[in-house]
């Protein structure tokens, strides 16, 4: 016996060949989904066929360049034997090594920048595919990366529309009654994972339809992925431990600093780690 | 017209009432499928039920005590307005805040702590289900927690058993023929990520079965999540930004310090910033 309604399903969409710069998504879209599109379904669109069909196509050889023009804020390097990673924030707040930057899929001798607005691009194509199916559809784009302390990659939201990217339930209650204060799910992120599941890396299915979670889908104007991105000063991990130790390096070497804001930040760090100590032993 | 055969489905398994310490979880999760579970499937199980069921309960009282016999390592503190989150390494190698303990879905006055061995506890349900059903199912144990650079939570895994956590595409080739060198999606987290899509925080139901995955279940044996944790010192961001340039701060005024490891990051890492400008200025 098998479930009569899965709650969630997440399939595929097959045949979609090799998207050209130019071309029309929701057609690509279109051709390949038919008539299986319904209300409230979601779609996964790997951005790297948005950065494609927008053309964001440059030559291998300016690749650094395009990284720096990509960039914000570099948060962190790493050196290996190819050279040096910079993990940076780029323009759309995303923290991403080499800026999202990714060789690929691609043809040979060139490299893709994530789309120039992928929230506005998530828009175009939901608005495109709820006026030619006439379901109210969401759209995310996805991008691949790693995450601080935790080995491999996961796939996450880059660009949405017409989909919430958070569950907000803060205010909401628990099983017991207590309030869900800190509670605020990403499930544009979720979204994301999921499709990645069945659209997998090397098997060229850039398209993951999600079904069943309908709840999520509102109005076009609702929040994009922007919205995800944590602002820096807002953020305990805003630098990298290695290039944070050193700026306190060079900072603390000067009699100003020495009685400024990153010393009292190490009494505090030193008490609370000191507290810990304290009730360790007397347990 | 709907597809005949999504690619991946999930549900949840109703009716799953309060878990107690004691509670036989292979018991608890047969009552509710029944005989729905069939080969390759993999249970998503919040891991506060494995907490309640193995009696990982402690007082209100001795909160902050718990989270210190939890923590190997403090990572980062917060302060707020009801005192100071200590954002720790807990003895999973896991980075959460308070070391994962949790008062939300508990009993008024107690709070929970993570399984023991999330690892051992989600072979001892996968061992379980396949000895009572025959068929060879997966099972992760899920948790949920905020992220660097991005507001909001994900549930991840912490637990797995008899489910390969990664789908290792390392040595393998994208669609253009050229090697997936670096990719290595965490699987794992992306199942605990589309169970939380159904499960919902407030609806007490903790436990998801994903369907159309078998490939990616495997014999009990195979790596838990514990090897999803990438250890400090390899990890770009082991540290806090503010602790580190404390720490900084505190070394920069020693003159052995100022010639030492930190100061050649601080020389790297301006090079690298140094570099990013030039890139930008000379376009």
């Amino acid at each position: 016996m098998r479930p009569a309604a899965p709650a969630l399903a997440v399939r595929v969409l097959e045949g979609i060949g090799e998207v050209r710069p130019g071309d029309d998504l929701v057609e690509v879209i279109l051709a390949s989904a038919g008539e299986t599109l319904a209300e409230g379904d979601i779609l996964v669109v790997t951005s790297k066929v948005v950065s494609k069909a927008e053309g964001r196509i440059v030559r291998a050889a300016d690749r650094e360049q395009a990284i720096t023009d990509e960039t914000v804020r570099v948060v962190a390097t790493r050196a290996h034997e190819g050279g040096v990673t910079r993990i940076v924030e780029n323009r759309l707040g995303i923290v991403a090594a080499a800026a999202g930057v990714d060789a690929s899929n691609t043809e040979d001798g060139t490299v893709l920048l994530l789309p120039a607005d992928p929230d506005a691009s998530a828009r175009s194509i939901a608005e495109g595919l709820r006026s030619r199916t006439g379901h109210r559809v969401g759209v995310i784009l996805s991008d691949t990366l790693g995450r601080p302390w935790r080995e491999g990659q996961t796939d996450i939201a880059i660009g949405a529309a017409g989909v919430h990217v958070f569950d907000d339930l803060r205010g909401t209650t628990d099983a017991a009654g207590k309030p869900l204060s800190v509670t605020m799910p990403c499930v544009a992120d979720e979204l994301a994972a999921a499709g990645d599941l069945v659209k997998g890396k090397a098997r060229g299915c850039p398209v993951a339809v999600v079904s069943g979670l309908g709840h999520l889908v509102g109005p076009l104007d609702l929040p994009g992925a922007r919205s995800i991105a944590r602002p820096a000063e807002r953020d305990l991990f805003r630098l990298g431990t290695d290039e944070a130790m050193a700026q306190g390096a060079v900072a603390g070497r000067t009699a100003g600093y020495s009685a400024g804001r990153s010393i009292g930040f190490a009494e505090g760090f030193a008490a609370a780690l000191a507290a810990t100590e304290r009730e360790r032993v007397h347990r």
